[in-house]
């Protein structure tokens, strides 16, 4: 049996800081003594990566129609779940995720525009009643995001993958999606306004952490 | 607006001789002045056949979650759907596709022991009522098509996928589930008696297509 309050996630699109602050994130929680692994999806286990490779991949002569996207997506998670973090919550680990279900809700649902009602079909199919005890909702206006990811891209040397190929349009729809998750579940997710020095962010973060200890710790 | 008729399926286990007839069935619809397509699940299209290779590749060091297989079922066969099967139809042109959703509850749910109605969901959310209007299960006991896949690999040179690989009792299942569901849907699904002489099998099918096409030309 899991221990609730053990399961946290990081959300928000490009730009917005998210591998800095997820880093910043499991040390906080390493600093307190708390035993945490790190993940992220599309992705954290060989399988849900391969699968993670089909979706991100902008290499293929076709286009990747929006269902077959939202069930590699959900596939992906089957996957992450089975063999990683149901068996690290069961043993007693936080588990920290760059990434999970409000992002397809965001993506998926706000920028291709797939029915959060069938998304939620398949939440209710894959997840089984598992949910995150916290999400941190990175946010910060789409043009200053997107100036961020461009800065980082080009210090990189890196293309775009499929996602971020995408418009302003689609950043915005995906940025309206997670703030509505945001507004439907206030006792789970925080929005950390992350348009701000690096500092002034991490110390909104360690806000929310501190309270969400004070709760299950 | 498609047309009803025009789309059909095969389906069997492994050493059934699916893929000789599949090409007999193509000629003799071609024989007869039909534009029919020749396809397969799971794949059919570029991006449905990268799904398949993770499907069926036995190499990775971890084992497929039995939901994570489903999904890449299902999103395959949404991509195939999307890209090449509703295109034709909706060209008029015929639809002879390797393995359907029959498949899908024969090895994911007789096989694989996932729930009908779990199966069934999925069916709803991709396929949105679509169905093929004819079916021909080639269907022998599994010892007679286990030697028939031996004896074609051994021929061949080939190893087993990750599905060949599997033992008698789950063939056992994937059989009796193939033939749950020609029981419950007798008016489309055929079942035809594969362990005969090539030329007896293709009788059988021949009396299938002309009652078939009596109906639907």
């Amino acid at each position: 049996m899991q221990q609730r309050g053990r399961f946290i996630t990081l959300e928000g699109s490009e730009g917005v800081g998210k591998s800095t602050n997820l880093a910043w994130v499991a040390q906080w929680l390493a600093a307190r003594g708390i035993d945490v692994i790190c993940t992220r999806e599309p992705g954290g286990t060989p399988r849900a990566e391969a699968i993670r490779e089909l979706l991100l991949s902008s290499e293929a002569d076709e286009p990747l129609d929006a269902d077959a996207e939202l069930l590699l997506v959900f596939a992906a998670r089957a996957q992450h779940l089975a063999q990683r973090i149901r068996p690290a919550l069961e043993q007693g680990t936080w588990v920290l995720c760059d990434r999970f279900t409000d992002a397809t809700f965001a993506y998926q649902g706000g920028g291709r525009g797939i029915d959060a009602v069938r998304i939620g079909e398949l939440e209710r199919f894959v997840q089984r009643g598992l949910e995150p005890d916290l999400t941190l909702l990175l946010d910060m206006p789409v043009e200053a995001a997107q100036r961020r990811l461009q800065g980082r891209l080009e210090a990189n040397g890196q293309g775009r993958d499929r996602f971020e190929q995408e418009h302003v349009a689609f950043f915005e729809a995906v940025r309206l999606a997670y703030l509505e998750r945001a507004k439907v579940a206030p006792e789970r997710v925080a929005v950390i306004d992350a348009d701000a020095p690096l500092a002034t962010v991490q110390g909104r973060l360690s806000a929310c952490l501190e309270e969400h200890l004070r709760t299950w710790q």
